[in-house]
């Protein structure tokens, strides 16, 4: 198959034009971007944000936050996890990251995805949005967490 | 010297009477106890809150998350951290940690000192209580992140 | 399509028969499965092994090292691929992980995915191969670390 | 009291000239300096090397491997002790870090200590030495896994 780069990102079709996306998830991506202005990147210089929505529709955002033992940082996507879950909200409808780099989206590293597959089971995937904050036209990464972390190892699978 | 053994804790000197605590102390602990409710414990079955209050009095508060990958588990310390963090509070005044333990304080793990004492440089050290939800009298260890990860390595000590 | 389960494990394409694979590969899980044995996993009761093996032949194997504040715990996988990378050996030709779950296979959490794929760069996709140790006929899933990784997130990438 | 600085390095109780150590010991700091060769920092370049020895007597060493993901990132000294544990050794004698900042010592980082602090437990704490590859004269902080990790949390203690 042709593909079609823009801005870096391959257009496949997985990845869609951020102006046809629900307004639901233009807003949550718009909070993602807001949510990297606190990063705490003294180490990489590499800001990003993430947002989950929950399923009372509450919004809560996060960032990067690193460390000088660079084992105990803790990422955008796993701040704004621990937000909701530490207010009881267990059930995330969606999640948006949003980073700058030039080639390719900034996805969840493996941590995230391993945290957030803790509450995508029993069939309820999570849609995860993968953007960045200032290339326009902005292309958007369409995929999900079960997606992201195929044959997941799991203790609830019966161990 | 002779330890005197109140609630399974040693009476030291850095264990005090909950009563005799600054009111803003005892309403971090308080609401480390509250916070512990949402914790998400589903493999140790050991639940932890958290509460640290930052410098414009704001408390934010945290649970232990643990994941079916254990190294993927986040503790009620860094859920409170982060939180402040992403909110762009970098200074924090005091931290509050409350477990049921029959032996001892539950004071924060490793991964957690070294996570907090990142906001701990330039000689401003957190005071840290550890305190149990239900044994009464109520007894809290008090001490502080430096005083748990003494030399401390640093990338900012000078790298 | 129609599945057929033996042993709890889905008889797909990727999953073969242990006798049908390559010697070296039976010979790599059977060093996972006998690295198995040193398991430290006082907490979860779950014995994970694994065995990588790197370019000039040599098979590094490793356990899972849990610790109580489970947030400190070394995977089997990271165990093994440490020894490799502190004797210099940063290329992996194929990797095994063995654990007894009843249904399914124990694929390496989303921590070890993260940790191998730095070392999976440039084309180099690393075969991996989960089995488990005491079921008959045995029956292994074959992947790579970037089948489970996908889209995974990469500074040298480009940031 | 009055401190002298050497190297930069407080010229305390607890920071011994090298010569003056055990020769096991120095056999200890010199295996950690060589494998510091071998460590894999293409994000922070500080290289860290690590050894054991366990009451066998056998010298396990390591070094620090980073990650793209900060937070996957393994320490010299954890890469060390799953090298002793996986082989059956869970009986640490002593430990060495060696690493090159120009004030101070680099001493394990908190996830580290929590890491060994469960392999500390029954009265049997690890003596741990801080040492500087190249500054001569070289200086050691002498101290011990548990000195770094005061009232260090274990569920073992009584859950
Ligand atoms: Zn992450
Ligand atoms: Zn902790
Ligand atoms: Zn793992
Ligand atoms: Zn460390």
């Amino acid at each position: 198959m042709t593909q079609v780069y823009i801005n870096g990102a391959r257009d496949e079709a997985n990845v869609r034009d951020h102006d046809s996306l629900d307004v639901s998830v233009q807003e949550l991506i718009r909070a993602a971007a807001e949510a990297r202005n606190n990063a705490y990147c003294p180490y990489s210089n590499f800001a990003v944000g993430a947002a989950i929505r929950t399923s009372d529709g509450t919004i809560y955002t996060g960032c990067n936050i690193e460390n000088g033992a660079y084992a105990a940082s803790i990422c955008a996507e796993r701040t704004a996890a621990v937000k909701a879950l530490s207010e009881g909200k267990r059930e995330f409808i969606a999640c948006a990251v949003v980073a700058q780099q030039e080639k390719g989206f900034t996805t969840p590293c493996g941590v995230c995805r391993q945290f957030l597959s803790e509450f995508a089971i029993n069939g309820k995937d999570i849609p995860l949005y993968a953007a960045k904050p200032t290339n326009l036209p902005l292309r958007v990464l369409c995929t999900s967490v079960l997606q992201l972390l195929p044959n997941s190892f799991s203790f609830l699978n019966g161990k």
